[in-house]
């Protein structure tokens, strides 16, 4: 064991991060950390899995000397999209595996966390640090999406557990109102402050933005409770003819995990089934519902270039915030050589942008710049509404 | 409790069949409990609600005056297949739920057979002691499920863990060699002695039998491995049409569990993987493996009646022998009302009557009368193969 | 061209079914031969061109010397199902051609009857002829089918087009009532008489049956009607459990091609819709629909054994009679080598065996031991409905 | 009839329009006009009968007082996707209809072609000669489709029919080589200019652009070949991780339409199949394709924005370019009330951009600000590959 007084930022950062996984999980039954309701949501036993793989096959492996891999047949189960690191368990396959057991994941990680800790007791080589940093970041992704995962498993299981009773819902004030104004011109866009960003932030570049208006607070459950009332679900010229086949195909009727209990409107949260309540921001909408509820009020949804413009003129981080923008490469973009390299460069077709925060993002994990993304129809991650309007 | 000398030997098989089925889930992992890697598997939490509800439901409700539910979520998660019975949870969505945990599970069966000893303190109505006793044998059938499905979970498994390092997987010695010929004539078939059978066997009646010969023994993997050697996977004109599809859509080469390592051919057994043994006999194949067999041997498989009438001439238990016979009502089958009726005629329609017994069948859960059915492309079920041909 | 003093019977057989089939499609729009609405379909102009396929490939190619082949590229797109006959377009692509067009098929079939006429100026070797017959009885299965898909095409069009104006639907009586009793015993079954059957008729064998009575008449449409109304539709008791899945995932409320029109049941027909009338027999349902209505009325549907015992008592051909048997491999069936051994036995799994014949059955095509079969959801086909009880 | 001293433009134009779609179908067998291989390709009746049915529904029944419908049902046979018109044939299932017949679908377009000759006698008002407007650039744009169309037809039947003999191939020169450069800065984008656009092109804005160059001329066949033969389609790196599922899923080896014949490269051409020429572009690539190209070459697509900044320097129409722009609004875009808003906002989600023009676009129909769009995968429309880089 390191004493306190050599320990570095980076073997700080590494501690914390991994040790934040495991507190979200405490709360957990066994069983819980197996199942896979429906193909995008993993188990969590596979994000403890996956995210310890990740250290191991790309620092210890390269950068310890004399490290002996934990189980060579991880590396088959714990992958997940590296092509350039070989064969893997298919996704919709996760849910199906009962062995490693989630005592046994825990031994590996503590058996990488180990190793760790001896690899950091004298200084990495640049590259090494790169890549655990972004190994830190990538854990933190996974975090969030441990979140999401829970949250599905149990708000979809016919008994509703609750994830916690403690803390929780706490009552916040009123969403802010009005919308600011912002001046077109030329803005600068995408990362270039010191510190760690993805490579789908980087090439700071100028983009021209016509004059545009953009709200100051998140839409509201009750406001999009009265889009649910105006039939908003039920007139296609909302919305995008995708979107129309979707809520037509899968009878979608309100946000994820809302529930209509003798008329009264409930959502599933991770302390169980509770009333919806009017002022909070609504969560857990799909693109197309976010973007058929601006059409609905005659408005629209910003692009990432004019939310990032105004970001310091609101506050954000209730949900990732979807916007009109396509996830693309940003003009000066370059896919890097190897397994980093598939990290983002290979998504950036037919997702959209999401900016921002949510509730589940881990503390530091965003920024202004931060360019996040999902497919149109996903919504088990934590999602909110800003509107927009060209002016 | 009650004390030994009031058991009866009703409240005797109770006890005894419950207990079998916790012993034989006494190995697993409570992980193994939860996955349903295939939709016709199911997670052997399941199995040990579902055999539990079953008495709930039909005994305790009807049948024990003050008798409290233990969870009216419960109906709802552990029907099977009973329109009667209410709602239920879709087949392949069983291995998403990580609640009912298996310790609140076990709890459940824990309360239930309490019940059920307090109903057995005093003589029951006759209804009731009908509808016990088939609760004893559907655990019964609960029990050999559980064993396929306990295999094909950890079979399919790739660290294929074993289920047990005990006992296992004696040699046995050769397979009796030639045929019995049967003659000519009227024979009686279906269930006639006292004792419990299901409804599927009742109506004992006489069908006329051309001549026939019947094996003296399994076919073997030794035999097997000649015909997959021989080309019998390549050639269509052995297989049904759809057995055909069956074959390329799958591409299978060998019987399920099956695994050519190094040039050497192993399968999967509760021990483990393990070489295949030429003298045992081959298991696991489906229906249209068995038929493509027998016709490049330019034999046959019996009917379920050629079976029946030769069943006391040869050794049967290995595994469950596909027949050439349709599972069909017998002449005076009767469709009781209720639940019970539900148990076997709904299924009378595209599926092969298999006669015997496996491996993994309960001591006393069979009898030369007795039709147990599966379609025809089914495989994790224990099956063997005795072939037959008209003379 | 034969003068008419040498057409021998075979010959005059050939030309009879050759003419019957471009009959049949005589009062087809060009656009009717080619389209395919569902995969069980076949256009009319594929079926043209396999049915001269047939005699060109199993009898012009291997018995008349120096013939041509009309166009290699046949041979892919005419095959069936004949794995041994080489590559095919699959089922479900063969109303994506265009081509060949259908004046070509036609020129086709004007090519290989000169080139048959030419061979059959001289006598056949016994083995030409055998597969000669074979390839008219085989056209005349072609020419029901005809009828089938023409109907379904037709049928299933928005305009709701007639085939013909002509003729069609004269009233017939009243169908006779009550059952006849037939007694327990030894019966013989199979094809024995002199002249053409199917290799799944052979075999003439011995079966005992239990003590039956048989249905005088077809269940009519004014008896279904009292079915639907009573719920039958609704009901799943009546239903096996796979029938029930296909009644609920596909809708089902009444027979094929009925239709419900401002309160009143009309079907289409050759001539139209047309209202139904009560006292026709029932016609396209599924082997679900003949069991469940049987169900209902506490009866059964005949075994195939049944029925053939019974042939000479009743009046059959107003469509083909769904029995309770499978489609199975009578005890001395034998599968010939090459092609026409894949013309039965191949299927002798997961269908439902019909008796008796149709309205559009040709001429000569049906006798007491014919075997028809049907997977069970199917009816398009031209079934009936007899009912059977056990005594 | 109207005599030609009176032909006004408008008239002029639809004749001239109306007339062009039947030229194209002109060599067509009856039996083309009916199949549809493929759910994105509609048969070319269907082509014909909608076309007439939006000056049908849109023109004739608002503005010509006591226009007839020809038939009320066509309705729902001829409409497209607009869920404002009404029920309708979905798309998959036009292939399945035979009725209405060709010769029935020229009758109609002759009839309504008179109603329009009779409402053009006197001044439209402004509404209905927008709308008419429309109508024609909507039947060019169906005329483009239907080439594709009839393409796929032809060219995947497995005879290999040609379209036409005459005409057809020329051989071209060189393709332009190397690149021009463009300065960063602000740039205009969108249409402004008098004359017809659709709406997707409105709202003439700013857009800022990086310094870039954009290449002088498409990439060839024989440079596409060097991709393939340097095992583009084998390395998943270059691929988008969709575009690579796309690639094994489909097991795509080459663009639409080629094949390999005795190790020469065939490509499918309208009049019939051809070797491939290297010095032409390279038609009938996926965005996938011509993405996983650009990154081979190290460079990658042009922007919709780029391409239009520098759409005077270079040559286009050989084919769509794909751009790497997704089909997004622009800033000002206003979705239009009732049918017309449905054209191209209901759509602009999760497509690509496409540029210039193609062999088979109609004269008149494209401009340096026509902005087409289509799935990712799609090929079967006529495509090209431009590249371009940041500098």
């Amino acid at each position: 064991m390191i004493t306190t007084t050599t320990v570095t930022p980076l073997l700080q950062q590494y501690r914390s991060v991994r040790k934040w996984t495991e507190d979200i999980c405490r709360p957990l039954q066994k069983e819980d950390y197996v199942v896979q309701p429906v193909d995008f949501v993993s188990p969590p036993k596979w994000h403890l899995g996956h995210s310890t793989w990740f250290f191991e096959t790309l620092v210890l492996k390269p950068f310890l000397p004399g490290y002996t891999e934990y189980d060579p047949n991880f590396n088959f189960v714990f992958n997940s999209y590296y092509e350039s690191l070989g064969a893997r368990v298919i996704r919709t396959q996760r849910g199906n595996l009962s062995r490693p057991t989630v005592d046994e994941i825990y031994r590996y990680r503590a058996y990488v966390d180990s190793a760790m800790e001896q690899l950091l007791e004298t200084p990495l080589p640049p590259d090494a640090e790169t890549i655990l940093v972004l190994g830190c970041h990538h854990e933190q992704q996974h975090q969030e999406l441990l979140w999401y995962d829970i949250k599905y498993i149990l708000g979809h299981n016919p008994l509703f557990p609750a994830y916690s009773d403690e803390n929780g819902n706490e009552k916040e004030g009123q969403q802010e109102k009005g919308f600011t104004k912002m001046p077109e011109g030329v803005y600068e866009t995408g990362f270039s402050r010191p510190g760690f960003c993805y490579d789908n932030e980087l090439g700071r570049h100028k983009v021209y933005l016509q004059p545009y208006a953009i709200a100051n607070g998140f839409v509201t459950n009750g406001e999009y409770l009265e889009f649910m009332r105006g039939g908003g679900y039920r007139e296609f010229s909302y919305w995008h003819a995708e979107g129309w086949d979707w809520v037509k195909n899968n009878d979608i009727q309100a946000p994820l995990y809302w529930h209509n209990i003798d008329g009264q409107w409930h959502h599933y949260t991770l302390n169980g089934l509770q009333p919806v309540r009017p002022e909070d921001p609504v969560q857990h909408t799909s693109f197309y519902e976010a973007s058929a509820y601006a059409a609905w009020k005659g408005l629209r949804l910003p692009t990432e270039f004019e939310w990032e413009a105004a970001a310091d003129k609101f506050n954000w981080g209730r949900g990732w915030e979807w916007t009109e923008s396509a996830y693309l490469p940003y003009p000066g973009f370059e896919r890097v050589a190897g397994p980093v390299g598939e990290y983002n460069g290979k998504f950036m077709v037919n997702q959209k942008v999401l900016r921002g925060a949510s509730d589940y993002t881990p503390k530091g994990h965003s920024r202004p710049t931060y360019r996040n993304f999902f497919h149109a129809p996903m919504r088990w991650q934590l999602t909110g509404i800003r509107l927009a309007k060209t002016i």
